[in-house]
C-alpha cells in the first residue's frame, strides 16, 4: 500500500455528536476563566475517554487513555471528563480483567505520554474478537457510549462491526487503516519507550541466550551522518503475526507497502492445537508446545538424507516435511501431544521465518521487526525466528521484537484522534462555528 | 544451485563392476559377427537393464528402460542381455501392482523414446520409501542386483541408502543431483511427449473448466525470432511438490538455481490427514478432502472484515488464517473430517502459491510449471493454483501441469547413464582397454 492510498480519508465517517462537548459548555457555565487557549482545545478535540481499538480476527485490542494533566485543563471540571475518567478507571484500571476473558496487560502500561495535546498514561486491554457483542453491551449497560461518541478503530472487525456499533451505541467507529495504524503505533511506542525494541543472543543457546535492548534510533548507527536522534531507522521490515500475517516494508513514517502474507499464522497454530492436542487457550497451547519434540513429528532432511544436503546448505535437522513422520501409524503412535503442539509451532514459525527471509532479502532490508500476538509468551518462536534470520542471512539480517506485541494497531487507533480533532475542526469551521484564527490555534497544539 | 556446481563430478561414485560387460564378450564368444562400432559401444556402456531411481521422502519413483531395439544390437543376445531383460519384463511390465505398495503407472508408458544410443519404452513405478529395504531385499532375491551393477539415483534415499545398496546388493549407487535430474527429466520427457504439458482453462468454473494441452515449444512463442523448435521456453520456473517443496528457476538447460521451498506439502497434508480424519493413504485423504469445505475450517476475510479487504485487493473470501475457526468449540463440532482434509489441502496450495507468485514475480518469469506427487490424483490444488497464478499475477502468469507429475526426477536418472558411459569409457582408456579412437566413436554415440 503506498502512503497516498493510506490517507485514505474515504473511511473517515462523519462524527455524529460532534457538538456534544460545545453543549456541556453552553450549560450556563462562566468560561472567562479558562484560558482562551484551552477552550478553544476543547471545542474541537473529542471528549474522553479516549480508546484506540484493534479488533482483528481472534482478539480485539483495546488501549485507553488515562489523562494525568487535568490539573491544567480547568474546563476539564466544567465538561465533566474528570467524573467520567473516575468512572472509567474506576472499571478498567482497578482490574486485571475483565468477565472472563478480558485481560489488561498492566506491566505494558506506558507514562508520561503526549497524546493530542494532552499528557497521560496509555493501558493495554485484550480480549477475544468473539466477545465483541458483549462488550458492546457492556459498554451501553456501563454508559461508556454515552460518554464516548469517538472512538477509533482498526482491523477486520472495525468494518464489521460498525453497523452494530452504531445501532447499539449510537457510535460511529472512526475506521483507519490496519497497516496505517500498525506503523504509527510502532513508532509512537518506540519513540516513549527506549526498552521497547529487544533482540535474542545466542537464540538456541540455552545457558547464553538473553534478551538485549536495541537502541534503534540514530544511536546505533555506524554512519554518524544518518543519525536520526529520536526517530527509528528506515527502512525495516514488518511482520504482523496475528491470526493471519502480514509483512510490511516500511521506508519512511508514510511510506510503506505490504509485500507479502500467509494464512498459516497464530489462528493455524491455535486451531490445530485445539484439534490435535484439545487445548483451551493460546497460553495453554504454547505451554504445551515448550514440552514438545517436533522431531518426532516433521521429517528432517536428515530423515530423507541421512545427513545435510550440502549442496543447498540444508542442515541435517532442517524440517523437511512438517508433520511428514505422521503417515506412518507407528510415529503417529510415538508422537505425544506435546509433541504435535510443539510441530505446529514450527511449522507456523519456520514458514514465516522463510517468508520473511525472502521479502527482508527482495527488498534489500537488513532490520526485521516481528510483533503481533502470536509472539505473546512465545519465546520458543521468537528465538527460532531469531536464529534463522541470523542463520540464512549470514549474519546481515537481525530479527528484532517489540515489547507491546500485538498492540501496536490500537496504540495506532489512539494517536488518530488527532485526525478525529482536525476532523471536527473542519467541521466547525464549515458550520461557522469557529473563527480561521481559532482553526489556526487548534491547529497548532495538534500534534 | 549455479550450473557448474550441478556438475559435481565428485558426487559419482566410481562403478565397482566395471568390465563385467567385457567379461561377458571375453567367454569365447566369437565377435566377429557384429559390427565394430556395437561392439565399442557395448565395452562402456553398462549391460541392461536400465533404471533410475528417485527415493524420494514419501515415495520412491522408479522407472525401468525396456529395450526395443535388440535386432540392431547382435551382442545382446551373447552378453544375456535378452534374457535379463525377460526376467524383468515378466516381473515388472506384466504386473500392475508389487507387493502391497508398489504400483505401476500403466498409463504413463513413453515409448519410442532413445537414451545411451539405444531405442525402447520407458516404465513408471512407485513405491512408499519406508518399503526402501524391502525393494533390496526382492532385488537381491530376485537376482536383479547381479544384472544391474549400473543404477543412477537421486533424491535424499540416494545418499541415504547407497551404504546398505552397497552392503547387501554390492551395487553402488551412482548419485545425483536431486534437481539437476528433475530439470533434465522434465526436459527430456517433454521433448518425447507432445501432449506433456497442459493448464486448465476457467478452473474454477465446474462447467466450463478443462485441461489444454499447451505445446511448449517454439511453437507458442509469440517473437518467431526467439523460436527453439524442439526445446521448451526458458525461463521458467518448477514448483517441485513432493513430501516437502522445493522451487527452481531454470534460464538454460543447465542453468537453474533453487530459488526458495517450504515444509509444508505433500507430507503435511498427508501426515494431517492421518491425525485429524483418520486416513490411511494419500489417496484416500485428496478423495476425503474433495468432499469437504474448507471455509467451515478456515478463517475468511470476510469473516474478519465482514466484506473484501479492498484497500489491498483481498476478497472475502481469501483465507486469512487456515485452521482459524477451530479455536472456536462451537465450530470444531460442526467441521467434518472432509472439511477438515480439504482445509489440509487449501493451506498447502494456498501457502505454495503464495510463494510461487513471489519467486515468478522476483525472478520475473511467467511460466510456473507445478510437478511432484502432490499433483497425483490432486486437481483440486492444481485448479486452485491455476486460479492463484492467474488472479494474483493480473492474468500475466501461467500454472502449467505435466503428465508424468513425480516421475521427472527417476527419468532425469535413466537419462544419467549417459554420464556413467562415459566415466566407464574414461577408466577404460585410462586402463589401457580402450584406444583413444573407440572413445571418440562411443562419445559420438552418446547424445
Amino acid at each position: 500500500m503506498s502512503s497516498e492510498a493510506a490517507k485514505q480519508p474515504s473511511l473517515l465517517e462523519t462524527h455524529q455528536n460532534d457538538d456534544d462537548d460545545v453543549q456541556d459548555l453552553q450549560d450556563g457555565d462562566d468560561l472567562s476563566c479558562i484560558p482562551r487557549r484551552q477552550r478553544f482545545l476543547s471545542l474541537s478535540v473529542p471528549p474522553m475517554p479516549w480508546f484506540g481499538l484493534d479488533i482483528g480476527g481472534t482478539l480485539v485490542k483495546l488501549v485507553y487513555f488515562e489523562p494525568s494533566d487535568q490539573a491544567e485543563f480547568p474546563e476539564s471540571a466544567i465538561s465533566g471528563e474528570i467524573e467520567r475518567v473516575k468512572v472509567i478507571h474506576r472499571y478498567l484500571v482497578t482490574n486485571k480483567a475483565y468477565g472472563e476473558t478480558g485481560v489488561r496487560d498492566g506491566h505494558l502500561e506506558l507514562s508520561n505520554v503526549h497524546i493530542n495535546g494532552r499528557q497521560g498514561t496509555i493501558h493495554f486491554i485484550r480480549f477475544p474478537s468473539c466477545r465483541m457483542p458483549n462488550f458492546i453491551s457492556l459498554t451501553k449497560s456501563k454508559g461508556l457510549a454515552y460518554m464516548s461518541s469517538t472512538v477509533c478503530a482498526t482491523g477486520g472487525g472495525a468494518h464489521k462491526y460498525a453497523d452494530i456499533a452504531q445501532m447499539e451505541l449510537n457510535v460511529k467507529l472512526h475506521k483507519f487503516d490496519e497497516l496505517e495504524s500498525l506503523i504509527q503505533g510502532i513508532e509512537f511506542v518506540a519513540k516513549y519507550n527506549p526498552e521497547e525494541c529487544y533482540f535474542w543472543a545466542n537464540p538456541l543457546d540455552e545457558d547464553a541466550c538473553k534478551r538485549v535492548t536495541w537502541p534503534w534510533s540514530g544511536r546505533t548507527s555506524s554512519d554518524p551522518e544518518s543519525t536520526v536522534p529520536d526517530g527509528l531507522q528506515y527502512p525495516y521490515l514488518v511482520v504482523n503475526m496475528g491470526s493471519g500475517v502480514s509483512v510490511v516494508a516500511v521506508y519512511g513514517p508514510s511510506n510503506f507497502r505490504r509485500v507479502s502474507g500467509s494464512s498459516i499464522g497464530g489462528g493455524f497454530f491455535h486451531g490445530l492445537c485445539c484439534l490435535l492436542c484439545d487445548c483451551e487457550s493460546f497460553d495453554d497451547a504454547i505451554e504445551l508446545a515448550a514440552q514438545g519434540d517436533n522431531k518426532k513429528v516433521d521429517k528432517l532432511v536428515r530423515d530423507i538424507y541421512g545427513g545435510d544436503y550440502e549442496l543447498f546448505g540444508l542442515p541435517g535437522d532442517t524440517v523437511a516435511a512438517s508433520f511428514g513422520h505422521m503417515i506412518s501409524p507407528e510415529r503417529r503412535k510415538e508422537a505425544s501431544k506435546a509433541d504435535l503442539a510443539r510441530a505446529a509451532l514450527v511449522t507456523v514459525t519456520n514458514n514465516i521465518g522463510s517468508i520473511a527471509i525472502n521479502c527482508a532479502r527482495s527488498e534489500q532490508i537488513d532490520r526485521i521487526l516481528f510483533v503481533g500476538n502470536f509472539l505473546r509468551v512465545n519465546p520458543i518462536a521468537a528465538k527460532s525466528l531469531s536464529y534463522a534470520m541470523d542463520y540464512w542471512s549470514g549474519g546481515s539480517k537481525k530479527a528484532l521484537f517489540l515489547q507491546h506485541e500485538g498492540y501496536f494497531g490500537a496504540v495506532g487507533c489512539l494517536e488518530k484522534l488527532v485526525v478525529v480533532t482536525e476532523l471536527r475542526r473542519q467541521e466547525r469551521v464549515a458550520n461557522g462555528h469557529a473563527t480561521s484564527e481559532e482553526s489556526l490555534d487548534e491547529h497548532s497544539l495538534s500534534r
